[in-house]
């Protein structure tokens, strides 16, 4: 890899991301989008920064989905409007939200209950503002949303268009059965799926007078291999595209050059007898996840050392063996500078509070994403 | 639970200590210590807080392991002194650690190779003064540390005991195969073991007429139940004890009261037709670990309500059955708080930049553990 002896200047563990790889997946994912005709809404989730943000967007500051209160909070404060809370609300954060919609031009909440649809007309707006709602819809994943084939979610629809303090602002679909398929047939046979159950909602809202005017859904498999009919949504809301990692690459959404984020760790030990060598990153800063990797290299890969693979990892120490043959020592000697792709970027982003970026191996700039989640 | 209305205040996700717990768990090792013995060095790794530091420490400051150079430099900050850094170093660590052992009375290396001897040898410190170091010795656990059975381990104990720069402190011992075990005896027959080990290899640094003033060992599940020969070591160094968790419960180590730590959740969801609700709680905010949990209660334990499961999580969503009969929803209206204690308290406290401080269910406190590695 190029440039790898600036890496050698971070202290480790680091989490490193390439800006002109973020750069080249947020504009390959604008560009899929402007082909079929659908708009963007990135989801902040994966970064949490102002930056990816604004890359993700084209500029235009507008047009996100988020995570947290303190996401929400965070690029209001940078700027940022049209907003989407992708959660279902308690009241306690219906409460905090009414401060954030007085605050920007557009702030979206998400429900899929009538008992989120009363909490919202009990909690009242200044200067006769109304809710901006969208409709949580499950076309299968099973997780939250209101399904899409009982006669219950479209009477919730109903209820939310008749509220005089509520405006129904369109449909909400996460495909997270998307992340658990085996291949991008696979991937794309889901996509039909949920795309066809989310239109065949709409439709009935249409016949029953219902304007819907935003059809939104799309996960990272999804979006980065769209199937021909999620041209007939309106809007995907993508996030993890913009890092990728390896669970992308084993599902096929992209190549394993495109990930745009790694960590930075050292050998500290050399362990012949048992075979192994140590480095100095675990749990904390790879990830807590990657039990559950398909990688033959285990719990990540180290750029450009195939036959390495992450055994085990505890807190702050990773294990590192050979798959094929006698571990080569002499090829690793302790201080050995190791760049890892991670399993599951979100996952080992969110245990980072700063971000080196890297442009062709160089550092050149630091990025502080927001961590927690109401403050 | 008493004065449970108070948690109700707390956002969520929000990560809860019971200060009176950690003062009882800190109190009864310390007992436990005193009555063996032997002395407590407690490992700062599960809470990074100053203020459970001095609960554990007996208000003394002094004597403690960290599992990182961020940890170290803010104990020192602290007023803490008599730190060893439990981590084999690369060289820009030891260059790190440099300034650190001009800046406190006693800071300890960890290592385990000739080649992180030559390192500190060749880092000449200010004044004269030497590097302290302890010897990591492997009795069995296989991660870090030179074998206590093998020649060159004895051969590196006397390079170090010769060095001119180089002062030898003592052996560490972490015996990280305690926590595997499946029942208290089976942690003990693990104790036991190390422990001669140690003393073997200890017995033979006398013969050869090498000092070892300090020999530590023990982890939570070791020195919450002590084998009686451990009384023959100086000193202990557990860590997790201070709030305890699932993980030590089906150990052993301790009661389920003792759990010192829990997260704060709230149902956001009902899911009648898929059996399950929605908690705002996901990966981010309860731990990336229980996967491997052996609870029947899924990915942690609702305090007061052994009839839930939480059977997985997502990035801010966990989602919650019963185990028995079917989920009666009107008990757990949509806003319900829920207390959850975690499976690792060590990985799921490493996800919270505050702890609200807990005392009878009424919050009196924050603490902001100290994050990051080198920084």
């Amino acid at each position: 890899m190029e440039g790898m002896a600036e890496f050698s200047c971070l202290q480790s563990p680091s989490f490193v991301v390439d800006i002109n790889k973020v750069k080249q997946n947020a504009q390959q994912m604008l560009e899929r989008c402007q082909e079929l005709g659908v708009n963007l809404r990135p989801h902040t989730k994966t970064h949490k920064t102002l930056q990816a943000a604004e890359i993700s967007t084209g500029k235009r500051k507008q047009g996100l989905v988020v995570s947290t209160i303190a996401e929400a909070k965070y690029f209001i404060n940078g700027g940022f409007t049209d907003i989407i809370f992708a959660q279902p609300p308690s009241l306690t954060k219906v409460q905090v939200c009414a401060a954030l919609v007085e605050s920007v031009s557009e702030f979206h909440m998400l429900i899929d209950n009538v008992q989120h649809l009363y909490m919202l007309e009990d909690t009242k707006l200044l200067n006769g503002k109304h809710w901006s709602v969208f409709l949580d819809l499950d076309c299968g994943y099973g997780r939250t949303g209101a399904k899409w084939d009982v006669v219950g979610t479209l009477e919730l629809a109903r209820l939310i268009h008749q509220s005089e303090s509520v405006d129904f602002s369109g449909v909400y679909v996460h495909e997270g059965n998307s992340y658990c398929q085996g291949s991008a047939n696979e991937v794309t046979n889901i996509s039909e799926l949920t795309t066809s159950r989310l239109l065949e909602f709409t439709d009935k809202l249409e016949c029953e007078g219902i304007p819907c005017p935003v059809k939104t859904m799309g996960s990272t498999p999804s979006c980065s291999l769209p199937a021909q009919i999620m041209s007939k949504i309106t809007e995907f809301h993508p996030g993890n595209y913009v890092f990728y990692d390896l669970m992308q690459y084993y599902i096929g959404s992209c190549t394993l050059d495109d990930i745009a984020c790694s960590v930075i760790a050292r050998v500290i030990g050399h362990y012949p007898e048992r075979g192994h060598m140590i480095m100095d990153c675990g749990w904390t800063a790879l990830d807590n996840q990657s039990e559950m990797s398909k990688c033959v290299t285990g719990h990540g890969y180290i750029v450009g050392e195939p036959n390495l693979r992450i055994d085990s990892m505890t807190q702050e120490l990773g294990k590192i063996s050979a798959i094929a043959g006698k571990l080569d020592y002499e090829k690793y000697p302790i201080g050995t500078v190791l760049q890892i792709y991670p399993w599951h970027a979100c996952a080992t982003a969110s245990l980072h509070n700063v971000y080196h970026i890297a442009s062709d191996g160089v550092i050149i700039d630091k990025w502080k994403p927001v961590r927690g989640w109401v403050e």
